[in-house]
């Protein structure tokens, strides 16, 4: 089966934005089992959009569409689609009612008439429902082709490719594709792949792609198989080697588990509490943990002590250590750690001291110089780093190493 | 001056890597001048690429192919080029020279035989040196198209492009474009358009372009003129005309301004100092406001209160209101705000209390409520919510609204 991806905007064609939709479809399309030879943008323009979908629906079998499906009259992907197979749109009652409520519930949540645009759907199309806005999504099957009309906002496109476009895909290739996620942290991407190499290498089914992702090294196993029974037969010996070679490195072995995930869990197994004490990262470490549905029965609160004083009053850091050792520094980060605990009466902290940039780095030190303090158990240890990006950057390293450091720590516990 | 992109490489298909330079280019031409009407994206394959640039030069006058020049029989992206106009390859001793240089400025800098097949140049092509890498940049003109070779890796593409195509693309172009950015918060985009329409209808120069972010809408004014000031001459009017539409919802009018740095701006212009309470979105109104450079002049630590007794050991919020009201409460969200002023000894402060999901939604409290309270200069404010999507996506709302009722409180302070 070949699919091929259509994006639909022009602020792409502009660059306004970097097209992360396409490299998400391409990786689940991948994973499915899907042969991709051919991506594309167009902007929104009736005659170019036309054209592009009647030169991929003759060359592939599935063609995805995604973007142009908001309100405005700009918007033009889905009438295009429904000119180039023929259809008409009519309104679609049950959508209707799903805006309306998606409205209903939003504060000053007026639907004005060019929302009733998005009720609109071509003749015989399959409506999936979005959860997370008001463009529905759309299939439409003929002639043994088939166009998906997706979303283009990815908060939007995600969550409705996960949830109803895999299942229809799935039910498409015969042969079915399994695969499983290995995912390591606390190692870098070219060792990684250098010690896995020779299983790069030799192997046709199951297949091993690295993926590198900030501070985390993902290696997809793919088989194909007649059943999942099959492809676990396939899939286990590669994922015991991995396990051999990486075992201190691996935090999950499945595509949904996250590395914040796997710190919550075994906080709860091992009935500990955890609290954050956060300078440069401000708030966003406890943010990131917190994303854990449930984390609440591990976690009661946290400080950002941006300030000296905080960092005195708060967290009961020594005036001596800040005068002494600066606040960046490994002596900080351990005092942050331990009066963090202290001050939230938990059994677990993470602390985070570091300069993000782009000002306050010094000759000793720069920017991107992050101290990261655990405390597990009464257990104390720090660890310097130092990145080398821009100030976004290197808050979103010092978040991914504080939890890998964080993590490490609580595997030993 | 239509120009046209192809990004050559199944990694990109495959989804291993997300395709920058094709946003990256995109920008590049859109800031020349240069209209871009189609992107595409094929793998390491002759046939498909020999079609889809021979489709992209009978559509395009420029056509940038970026990747594909590197030393293995897999790169083909020179072979196809030369094929299409019509071209041998010779060895170019220039070229040649280069690459054994940069191999021995190398530490195990060895050259492989296959190397030299980057030394060999279509006969007529301009060859653009590579400053950071051994494949060079071609440039073949005939019967008024050009095809533009470049490398993959982004440090390679880009300051060979800043270097050596933006000025030959320059040449080309004999008008310049300009464009500034309107960017909204507290307004729904189709509302704002519909505000609008009159002016996105009859405008072709300037363009005006609706972009929607998460809470905000920014409209992008896009002129052709001969300068600068002839652009001003005419975006001035339409941004004026923006302001009396639009004037309390507008926040920036420049690109690179975010709702962030307008918040920090009005708090150092008015001599305040911030501190934030946050229960479900645990952080991230603060990480985000303390990804602006320079924040911690106005801001010097903040609160994470996740459970109740947090609340009220570190904020001071009533027992009883928790009782009585619940944590998640227009009361709770005040209280949590006053106490956190007072705690940190801020004259501004902004809370948030709500049910992220999935779990812990009620009938009378549903997963999505959120609370706001915002209080600057001993003024108290509390907006109520209902967001409709998952765990992060009303998180993520969550803050956004949160710096929106921060910004209108200080736009009238």
């Amino acid at each position: 089966m070949v699919v091929e991806l259509i994006s639909v905007g022009t602020e792409i064609l502009l660059g306004n934005i970097v097209n992360t939709n396409a490299a998400y479809l391409s990786e689940k399309c991948a994973g499915l089992g899907l042969s991709c030879y051919h991506q594309s943008v167009v902007g929104d323009n009736e005659g170019r959009l036309e054209e592009t979908l009647r030169l991929a629906l003759k060359r592939s079998d599935i063609v995805i569409l995604s973007g142009g499906l908001g309100p405005t009259k700009d918007d033009l992907t889905k009438e295009v689609t429904a000119k180039v197979f023929g259809k008409t749109l009519y309104e679609d009652a049950h959508t209707k009612e799903r805006i309306a409520g998606f409205f209903s519930q939003m504060r000053n949540g007026q639907v004005t008439e060019n929302n009733w645009k998005q009720a609109m759907v071509p003749e015989g199309a399959r409506v999936v429902d979005n959860h997370n806005g008001t463009a529905p999504g759309l299939i439409i099957e003929e002639n043994g082709k088939t166009a998906i009309l997706l979303p283009g906002p990815p908060n939007e496109i995600k969550p409705m490719f996960e949830r109803d476009i895999v299942p229809y895909l799935n039910n498409l290739v015969p042969e079915g594709i399994y695969s499983k996620m290995v995912k390591l942290c606390s190692i870098g991407e070219s060792k990684a792949e250098t010690l896995v190499s020779d299983l790069l290498e030799g192997q046709s089914n199951p297949t091993i792609a690295p993926y590198a992702k900030t501070g985390e090294v993902h290696f997809r196993i793919t088989a194909r198989a007649a059943d999942e029974k099959e492809a676990d037969r396939l899939i286990e010996p590669v994922i015991r080697y991995m396990y051999r070679l990486f075992g201190d490195n691996i935090f999950a072995t499945s595509e949904e588990v996250t590395l914040e995930d796997a710190v919550v869990e075994l906080l709860e197994e091992k009935g500990l509490t955890l609290t954050t004490a956060e300078s440069c990262t401000a708030g966003l470490l406890a943010g990131r943990i917190m994303n854990v549905a449930g984390a609440s029965k591990v976690y009661n609160e946290g400080y950002i002590t941006y300030s000296n004083e905080a960092k005195e009053r708060l967290l009961g850091v020594k005036h001596e250590t800040l005068e002494s050792f600066g606040a960046v520094s490994a002596r900080t980060a351990s005092e942050m750690a331990e009066g963090a605990a202290k001050a939230a009466n938990a059994s677990a902290s993470v602390s985070v001291t570091g300069i993000a940039g782009p000002d306050g780095g010094t000759g000793e030190k720069p920017v991107g110089l992050v101290y990261v303090g655990c405390q597990v158990n009464g257990k104390i240890r720090t660890e310097e780093f130092r990145f080398t990006g821009n100030r976004a950057k290197n808050r979103e390293y010092a978040v991914v190493r504080a939890l890998t450091v964080l993590w490490e720590q609580l595997m030993e516990a």
